[in-house]
């Protein structure tokens, strides 16, 4: 019997398939294509991009020169621009606004051909800081609303460049998902006096079949309404509303997970094209508020097409059970650095 | 300058490219390969799907077998099963339900190779005869709140099968989305005693830039918060929530527009992927509100993928001003059976 299965705070329901659950093997992924061609991304390439906002690099080497390990610059092609107002105009029956925003590039290292999960974790950490750094910059800016960190890996999940980074976008307002999510979490608190996402990691952790891996400071599961097969969410175990605060202990842990996740979502799958999002508060809004919410980061693999159902509800059909994807990760072992990390027995300690 | 622009109705914002506008001829669309193999949609394989809720086929030839020129069957893997209840459970704090639904495939041909839009009229017309008959039964069963029909043309669009089909499912529960719209029209009808999407076909009309072709019945249009390239809307020029209403003069309306639309947009793009779906009112909830539901067709081609952001945010980033996608529409004549159809010309006779 198939499943509906609601999201524990928004109003988003999943059909399960329980029965005949796809397995890994089950996502026949062609091999990409490499794009080829000069990378603007890439050690001696900086003119090709607008001036760095952002690097991290060798004491006294020149700003958009080689000497950098991780590196912030504009998008060449915004989608949306710093200059112009935030209001909303009314044309009629409609409601428009100047494209203003902030749309910036990590460069997440110089290797263009090693993805996140093969970097080491003092890399993976800089990315990390440089995610929080821009994110903490942006919001000094009191136009801006809400600012979306994410990553697209491989064509299928819309990268339209090889070489790893991630993506930065600053927006004029809370999108609806997230303003849905703070007032059913704000809701719950003032009801309850909890964070139903604590709650819910405590839940987790009991029942433990839906734990990737784990570590001091984060969970990594497979959410209870996952919508896509090998869907897994990273989340801080104490309550943080916001991605900004991050501090330096989280950092480690948050990198160290991330790699093992993503080593695994990779090595199970076969190089799967990955979306990554981090799903955080809105900034420049009422602080009250703002404190219920508590950020975690999406990994969503793009193994399957959403297509009219997905498009025309908003549900999801997954055809893998989160249970059983949990399952699977837990079982693959990945080494880093010559040692095998996260392996499902050091995943107990946790729970 | 980009720019933000509201759907007239959802709290959904969509950033418009207005500088440089992506032409068709900028969409790069590799021939999709034919499936090949035994196809259970073809006519003599009607023993390979399971036996038919409803056919439109010759006087006294037999179910399930051949004579049929339309024709409904349950999906053989049906994502939701008819047995079951539709309360919802709580597992602690998750909330599931058992997978109730109907999951049905609406055959619309017995031509193998030949796609909707080049079907004759008549053909059309019964295609949305059995859209309707069958959304009319299905909703007689009281646990069902909402029926999604919708259509899935070309592998990117999400469809398994090369035979030309639609598909219709019926759900225990109102999409979110669906219901914010509900709410909204509602709201807008209470406070204004007008139908807001009334109000903006008008506006449209007025405006011309944006409709795409109109008949008596029937406005096509590129709507003002476009989320893709050449999304159109099909929109009924009349008050009208819910999409079982409709009358046999819209019928024969609707089939010539559709017809005339999806053979602009494939004309115009070569062949696009793309996703159908009908937005309508909730069944078996309160008539007084769902009275202000005014249901349309929404094409969506495929030509672009959403990524991290559209994932993240519901946002979309659309690289052509709908007034483009509207303009090369307009200009794209289509030939239906010697005639040419939609002249730009006889757009005007209704603006």
């Amino acid at each position: 019997m198939p499943e509906w299965r609601k999201d524990p705070i928004l109003d988003r329901w999943v059909v399960i398939a329980t029965e005949r659950g796809k397995r890994p093997t089950d996502f026949k992924l062609p091999p990409e294509e490499k794009k080829g061609g000069e990378c603007p991304l890439c050690q001696g390439h900086e003119w090709q991009t607008p001036p760095e906002v952002l690097s991290f690099r060798e004491q006294d080497s020149p700003r958009n020169k080689p000497g950098w390990w991780v590196r912030v610059v504009p998008n060449k092609f915004p989608a949306l621009r710093i200059e112009g107002r935030a209001g909303e105009r009314c044309l009629g029956l409609q409601r428009v606004m100047d494209g203003v925003g902030a749309h910036e590039v990590v460069v997440e290292t110089t290797d263009h051909n090693r993805p996140l999960e093969e970097q080491n974790e003092h890399q993976i950490r800089e990315v990390i800081r440089a995610w929080r750094d821009r994110t903490l910059d942006l919001r000094r800016d009191k136009r801006f609303r809400y600012i979306q960190i994410f990553k697209n890996h491989g064509g299928p999940a819309g990268a339209s460049l090889d070489h790893p980074h991630s993506q930065i976008m600053s927006l004029p307002m809370v999108p609806g998902v997230i303003r849905e999510k703070l007032q059913r979490l704000a809701g719950h608190a003032r009801a309850t006096g909890q964070c139903l996402v604590c709650g819910m990691i405590s839940q987790e952790l009991q029942e433990q079949n839906r734990v990737v891996d784990a570590n001091d400071s984060f969970l990594a599961l497979a959410p209870f309404a996952s919508r896509v097969p090998f869907e897994t969410w990273i989340i801080p175990r104490e309550h943080q509303p916001d991605f900004g605060q991050i501090r330096e202990d989280q950092v480690a842990g948050l990198a160290s997970l991330t790699r093992a996740v993503i080593g695994k979502i990779e090595l199970a799958l076969g190089s799967a094209p990955y979306n990554l999002m981090i799903n955080t508060s809105p900034v420049n809004g009422d602080q009250e508020d703002q404190k219920h919410f508590h950020w975690h980061l999406e990994i969503l693999p793009r193994l399957t097409t959403a297509a009219g159902f997905e498009l025309g509800t908003g549900f999801y059909i997954n055809p893998t059970p989160p249970e059983m994807a949990a399952h699977d990760l837990r079982e693959t072992a990945v080494v880093f650095d010559g040692r095998q990390a996260s392996k499902n027995e050091e995943v107990g300690k946790y729970v």
